[in-house]
């Protein structure tokens, strides 16, 4: 995610870091080739047929509304993760402060927290497809393995509840405690699955990118007439505002990736950890800082 | 469910799977024929009155609204229904982890499981109005004839939970738990059941598909003075464009579907089963794999 | 509610069922009769004077978000309603399976349902305005004549669970279980009496008819030079798309009500019945099936 | 709240009950005065210059959107509001009920629910900001004097509760059950206070007041030439259209005023009394009805 | 806060106070001075290309949806600030209710809720980034200089609920409410702190201010030919709405900024202190009255 202020008068015009523009510039350049020749073409020919402004008119609101609504999804879908990540750590804290109230058993309350941490790390590398993520494995040891390793921590923070309950350290009150804890991870935990496994239906992506593509290369034959050479310049700045949003839209209804606008979710997991240090009488780390506006 | 990556210049041109457009394409191709024929009929005679451009843009401005309206509310459906079938997910996971916790008779525990597992192929085949289902028939057995399947695999849920509790293996707090649990499965049933039985009011349909095709059949009048022989093809765009969100928007607001926009229902149940493998002592199966972009 | 699949093309043109068209017919024609007036006295005399497109877009843009706001709430109101009764019958269903864990007395549990049953009915009939419902008072006996029938129904159960308790026939457990199930009832009916008893406030309705009319009525001023003889035509759809809209939108508002958007009430309490059926060691009744395109 | 049916034909032109257009009048006819004036001007002097009719367009358009996202916040603090309300009905009925099963000393139990009832109405008096009203008081007594009478009465129910559970009346599982629903209520209670103190942000206000009014003043401007001695009816409907939109989201916003679109809060709260008469062994008084269209 | 009632007349045109007008006056400035440049550039040469008025109809609108779209998500984030920070008001009175209830040991009971107060204002110290705020501290003393304060402070309280629970004066079911009252309040907390840290994407902002700077810039092409000399008049008031609109979205996206529209949160502390006082024997301090309009 990227971390900046509102941007200055002098970023507007060359902040690069986060921006839409170098990933669009490519196509922008083309349409405005296109259109400079379409405008040459005119200028020396009688071959273009000139089209009202009405038809675009429509089109073009229609092409707004519903890219309006596509970003619209595509920022709920980010919001929501990061709701979803803010109730795990909420989660993970509360799950510490229960299991001081309802474990009368240090070793076991250690083992449970540990695999809470682990649980986490193994849900961030899950979700960012890494099987091999260092820093989970490290945490979690063989959970890693399993057929679906966050799963499988729950699985095991589990068992070691059903070993206190068992063991006469933690009592009914504490099992129903700790379960509706597991129940309300579980929960937050598909919560992420099914935003990472459903993408936006792909029939619109197809429909968005066809529609403006299609506006943006008939453009010109609207705007050639009353617009002459600065046509060019109209058709980039269109292709900007509907592309721009349209790759920013993309990006954001990826949330969990390792884009500019996905989530920090390695900062998140430092977080917890920084919550969990000192119930396992740990040293707290620092706190991830952005690295050239960049926070992961 | 069609799962592709974020579409690619080529695939803008050609992509047919998950494409609205073959389903669309008679429509459109009529239309355009209609209104090249309107063209003709222009250059030959001079019978056809011409509409000025205001009438087009309110009307244009109005039906995008509204096809905006329809398509917001058919979204929010399949996510919804999506969001439920994950709630369904996270319920089965943490019925196996409670049912650890709480149950100690480990043959009433599998009981239960299995049972659960049944509830949810059945709850898929009732979604899907296949009475016959195969796969639901060898989970379910004998409840797959019950008036309402999968309430009656609930049912049977909670005759297990009783016979526990009479027998003493789960406890007056695993009572309440495990009853908990089979409520908040209830509510995720009866909000699919919500969904699959009661679509979005025809009248909806019945007012957008008449004044669609009233715009496109008169939008020639509006067009075929400024564009001339340019008109078929804006016809064709505009009628693409609302023609194609409108079957979007049907399609999606039956998320049960097995249409390429349907919720892949086969594989969150294929997950479920993979979770439940573990506290089943069964070889978890292997994830369900898109074929041909497709993920039923 | 009316259940019919989308439109074919041969219902575009004649489906009434639904529809909202005989509805507004009359408003229509009358708009229609007077476009055609305008257009015949603009032709005979130089009275009329002209308006440009300007006001018309703005205006037209206005209202048609002005409309759009409306439907939405009017639609948000139909489908929490909808949730509601949905989540109603999982309480239902859940408090009958309840009752099997945690009642240990038989003809108290079937006092249960049937009073639950009862309140069922006695809440539909009452959100129908209807306090003779012939089924209602089959079902609820003297509570149909109490003050506030439902409310009374759920007091009764509340009853019989303190009379259990007081007979040790239900434990603890089972009075926190029985009395939340019985908040959640009474938060739900108490969501619909909110709907029905609070209607969109009166003064939207009034501005939007006001202003539609208004709209329809000026709009001539506009259209009679640049469409002429078309002017009734176009008139007719704007007023067809603008106060169609209105007419959908003041019906969904009113969920409740019998009419062709109303919702099957009917249709859920039976759903509810069957579920009930084989806990009460009844016969399951049939679904309810829709007549005439018509689910009550 | 004014309570009405749809509007028929009569009342579209004289109601005035219930109507913005008594509020905006004055304003309107400023306006149109101003309009009338400015076409005089143009017809007799040169001074006046053209706008075209694209800046007024676009400010139209964003105009609208603004206005209309305004509108959505205000209804959504309405119907929340009436929601929260609902909710709290929904509580009084449920506390009645689990005071029947979990409290054994029915003076107490009466004492509870009598100081319920007074926690209603001095939660009304206090949204109304009426410390003096003589219904709260008559209820309240003493509480009525606290620093936060509302609260106040919620700490008295507190201590209800305390000494029940000292006494031995309420068990633990009632102590839980009563302190959950008194949570419920304090949430709803604040929600409510939340509304009434936080009004929209006030830059809003002014921004889209601002606006409208040049808008509304700039528009002669465009329409003079196009439109003439027209220009003031039409400056006339638009100003009805926008400040009528103002000021019914103004109204909206403050949801507990005492004003024609304010919430019934006198009506609720006598639901709650017939619904607590039967528990408190009184007599249900008569539900409150309309008196001129308008129930408070 | 700026609170101050509905503007009238005589503020629409003076009110500074809770106004955007003085942050955006330069760049207001500017551009109208260089939309007059234009103008008289346009009259003396030649040089300035004319655009038509198409390409600034769509771009408008679809500005216009864009910076509909922004406000929206910066308004959302403020009132769900507001809503989070209402509930934990709530739960400040609930957990003092149910420390009465619940907790048989009077300074166990104190240390309670004068830990919850501390809470609060680290909680609020934390999101407004002031380590050093003076009243925080003189609530918290050393938790202030804990790594997470406001997170200290809720172990804190968990560590009192575990003494009491090992003491004998805090049974099972006080355990429970007790421990679920800390688990909603570090639900809120970390809501809160998800808003502070996760601002609105950054290149929403980028592309949001580029696109109006370059509508705004480019605007006098058009307008320059039928507005003329009422050209930079134009631009000012596009740019106000525009410009005035994005800087509001920007201060309502930051709730928790010490700006005219960042949210009371030293009177929302007060409010919870005035509820708390009686519960701790205290005299209750005055509610924060605003100053200047303004409430901190």
């Amino acid at each position: 995610m990227i971390v900046r202020d509102a941007p200055r008068a002098i970023d507007l015009i060359f902040a690069i870091r986060g921006s839409i523009l170098p990933r669009i510039a490519p196509r922008l350049l083309a349409l405005m080739v296109f259109a400079a020749l379409m405008v040459w073409l005119d200028r020396r020919t009688d071959i273009l047929p000139e089209a009202g402004a009405l038809g675009f008119t429509v089109f073009g609101i229609a092409l707004s509304l519903f890219l309006g609504f596509r970003n619209n999804a595509a920022y709920d879908r980010w919001w929501e993760a990061r709701k979803l990540w803010g109730g795990l750590l909420a989660d993970m804290r509360s799950l510490a402060r229960e299991a001081e109230v309802f474990v009368r058993d240090d070793a076991l309350r250690l083992s449970l927290l540990r695999t809470a941490r682990a649980f986490l790390h193994l849900h961030r590398a899950n979700l960012r497809r890494r099987p091999d993520d260092a820093l989970a494995r490290s945490h979690a040891g063989a959970l890693a393995d399993a057929p679906h390793p966050p799963d499988a921590a729950l699985d095991a923070m589990a068992a070691l509840v059903k070993r206190g309950a068992a063991g006469g350290t933690i009592d009914s009150f504490g099992q129903r405690a700790l379960a509706e804890r597991l129940g309300s991870m579980a929960l937050q935990q598909a919560g992420c699955e099914r935003i990472a496994t459903t993408p936006l239906p792909y029939v619109y992506s197809l429909l968005i990118y066809r529609t403006t593509w299609l506006f943006c290369l008939l453009l010109p034959l609207a705007l050639v007439g009353p617009a002459g050479w600065l046509t060019p310049l109209f058709v980039g700045i269109v292709g900007y505002v509907f592309f721009g949003l349209a790759e920013v839209t993309e990006e954001l209804s990826h949330p969990f990736g390792e884009t500019p606008n996905g989530l920090p979710l390695d900062a998140i997991c430092r977080a917890a950890e920084i919550s969990l240090a000192q119930h396992l009488g740990e040293e707290a780390p620092e706190p991830l800082e952005p690295k050239d506006y960049f926070l992961s």
